[in-house]
């Protein structure tokens, strides 16, 4: 994602009803917040937002929490929510303090074009590697259940491994999801850009029994 | 495989001591026939046979054994093969009677560049369909070892689910062989052919706990 800097980004997100950040504070409490008991599913990286607001509009029986760090990203995310959606929210937090957040409330994690970290030193910073994979246990409902795409095959190659593993089953896999079987994709906005250029996504779902 | 007739392929066959055409003679027995009590590795499809030829010399410490069906391509692998090679059979059979040929004494099987079987009603007949993966489960002598490599993506992305769902764990994987970390490759004669083109070969390496 690049890093272009929003101007009046504090502007935009001290206006925006979508926005939380201070997401502890609803640790065991998001259904509450959301004022029903529809499954969670989160965007890890959420980015300028195209794919969680277009699955919050397409899906109102599921509550959609798009998480993103960087404030001027952040900020173009916020400004694309149309008025009144009641099932999306944009969380403001770095990944890693994601067990601090959910308390196994959630049903899928979405992890759409994630940092590839491709020197070797930085690979537990992968949002698929153990470190990361430990942390969802704590987080997921009851079993857990991932969506990765991503162009970088480094990146695609070390999930596969990574969720394997860790105990996790393969339910669907492609190595060219635009020319796929599986439908309803919703691309994002490197997913719009890139796939132009006629090079291919990965795919990949995932499930694990809790506990197991 | 192309299938090209060899005219003197009878002649061949007749004359090789690396052929077996009654392996079940030998279900329960091959460490005997070997003579010793090294590791079994097969290969389903040996096809011309450069890939197990090759990998009998540069491992002297297993056995090796390479299965095919067709006699034309039988014949042409059984001229390739050195004088005095200890540790190689060539086996005509069938992969489906695999389970009356070997029971419970393999370390690892090979699928190199199988059949795509293209057609979904044909998908039972893929190596590793179901079908074969319960088969393979009478094979192996303890821990289940599987490495497959293929230029086909969607026998590929088949793979990939059926020997996750089967319990099989993703230990090696890559979708560019060629271009990966994975030492020691040897190509099969499909391989060479194919890669030349500057296509990308995809690769996994699988296991699954005895009884699992």
């Amino acid at each position: 994602m690049r890093l272009r800097n929003v101007k009046n980004k504090q502007e935009i997100m001290d206006a925006s009803s979508y926005l939380i950040t201070d997401p502890k504070k609803y640790y065991g409490a998001w259904n509450e917040l959301f004022r029903n008991n529809n499954p969670i599913h989160i965007e890890i990286g959420a980015g300028k937002g195209n794919f969680i607001i277009n699955k919050a509009l397409q899906n109102p029986n599921v509550n959609f929490i798009g998480i993103e760090k960087f404030d001027s990203i952040l900020a173009r995310c916020l400004q694309k929510i149309p008025d009144g959606l009641q099932n999306l929210k944009i969380v403001r937090m770095n990944a890693l303090e994601i067990e601090e957040v959910f308390n196994h409330e959630v049903d899928t994690i979405y992890l759409n074009f994630s940092d590839p970290w491709p020197k070797k030193r930085w690979y537990k910073r992968r949002l698929t590697s153990d470190v990361f994979l430990e942390k969802y246990d704590k987080v997921f409902k009851s079993d857990n259940h991932i969506i990765q795409k991503t162009d970088n095959r480094d990146l695609f190659e070390y999930s596969v491994i990574s969720f394997s593993n860790y105990g996790y089953t393969i339910k669907d896999f492609s190595l060219d999801l635009h020319n796929s079987s599986i439908e309803g994709n919703i691309m994002t906005e490197y997913e719009e850009r890139f796939s132009k250029k006629g090079n291919s996504i990965y795919y990949i779902e995932v499930t694990k029994e809790k506990n197991k």
